[in-house]
């Protein structure tokens, strides 16, 4: 059955799923990196950035290879396709991903100003969705044909679709950092009344694996 | 070297370290004994509390064992130590844990009201301390003899001593339980910005084992 996912999302031990002040140097929050370590060491995270071939082949690089299985569409909140805030002044901005993102499918990126699509190399066309979150869901069930729809990110963007009762199936790679600050992943949100439970945990090299499941 | 430690500490994967609501039926705060499943399998807590000998000998044991180790005074919080509030009413309460509470070294209760010190079957004997956690501590360490100082709990008693930057070392066990809920170890603190780092992460078979550090 096709399923809404989250997968291989990094948080550190207190909670943090993004570092403070994303700017154009700081894609990821300033230290977001450290908790994404675990990825950047893998074969599929190497492969798939042309930085050879020496990657890590273990626990987290099954874990990074199960993140993209069956993925029929992808959606992303608007500050994780890029740190442009406002209304887009012009089409210059494409992600921070280079001319071939590795999606690969189409990706849905919530925004409150309208664009068109942008089709990129490699199969992945960006569509730009200003009428909300379950509008975007239902557009990325339809483009998925019948695969799963991977809600990547960011910290906000997964809190919407927590909340509304949207992500089927979780898996979070706990990384070993302490961030103090940041985007916050759970705060104020009570993941247990909204029906989610940790189902099992996988130790890996670098991150522990914790998959949630919402049960209904 | 003697240490300040806080150790089997358990916390669910969103950053609780108890649960709400304590009361008399609720030691843990609602919910709270589901982080605390790891620990109560285990053969150190089983024998300790005379609940057989068929506890789980493995990596979850080790660590419920080490936290046990070289142990000379424990620090507890008055919430930890009982659910009664404000003034002593007489000297009834003896905490949650018996004539022969598992301690067996003095222990130091943090609370705003005096009480004369109360001596337990087993070497344990509650102090209660009135002017603050840095005379507690000043108190447990001369009391440990060149041991080490447990800071038992409960969260609130933790959190204070992390602000002091007085733990030296932190085990924590992070269960694979969302609680939604209670009280949270680190909201609002930056452990990273106080000098607290990850330095191991130990899989056991039902928690993840961290050892955070204060390195100054």
């Amino acid at each position: 059955m096709s399923k809404v996912r989250v997968a291989a999302f990094s948080v550190s031990l207190d909670g943090f799923g993004a570092g403070p002040r994303q700017d154009l140097e700081n894609p990821l929050g300033v230290r977001g990196p450290e908790m994404f370590q675990w990825a950047f060491e893998t074969d599929v995270f190497k492969k798939m950035h042309g930085l050879g071939d020496d990657g890590a082949k273990g626990v987290d690089n099954d874990m990074a290879f199960r993140s993209f299985e069956n993925v029929g569409a992808f959606i992303l909140g608007r500050n994780m396709f890029g740190p442009v805030r406002g209304p887009w002044k012009d089409d210059s901005w494409k992600g921070w991903w280079g001319d071939n993102p590795s999606y690969h499918t189409p990706v849905f990126v919530l925004t409150h100003h309208a664009r068109s699509p942008l089709v990129m190399e490699g199969g992945t066309t960006f569509y730009f969705v200003t009428d909300g979150p379950e509008s975007a869901l239902k557009q990325a069930k339809e483009a998925a044909k019948g695969k799963d729809v991977r809600v990547g990110g960011g910290v906000s963007t997964i809190r919407q679709y927590l909340t509304l009762g949207a992500i089927d199936e979780m898996h979070l790679a706990l990384s070993p950092v302490l961030m103090g600050e940041g985007e916050h992943l759970f705060s104020g949100l009570n993941l247990h009344e909204l029906g989610y439970k940790p189902i099992k945990t996988v130790p890996g090299e670098n991150a522990t694996h914790v998959l949630i499941e919402r049960l209904v």
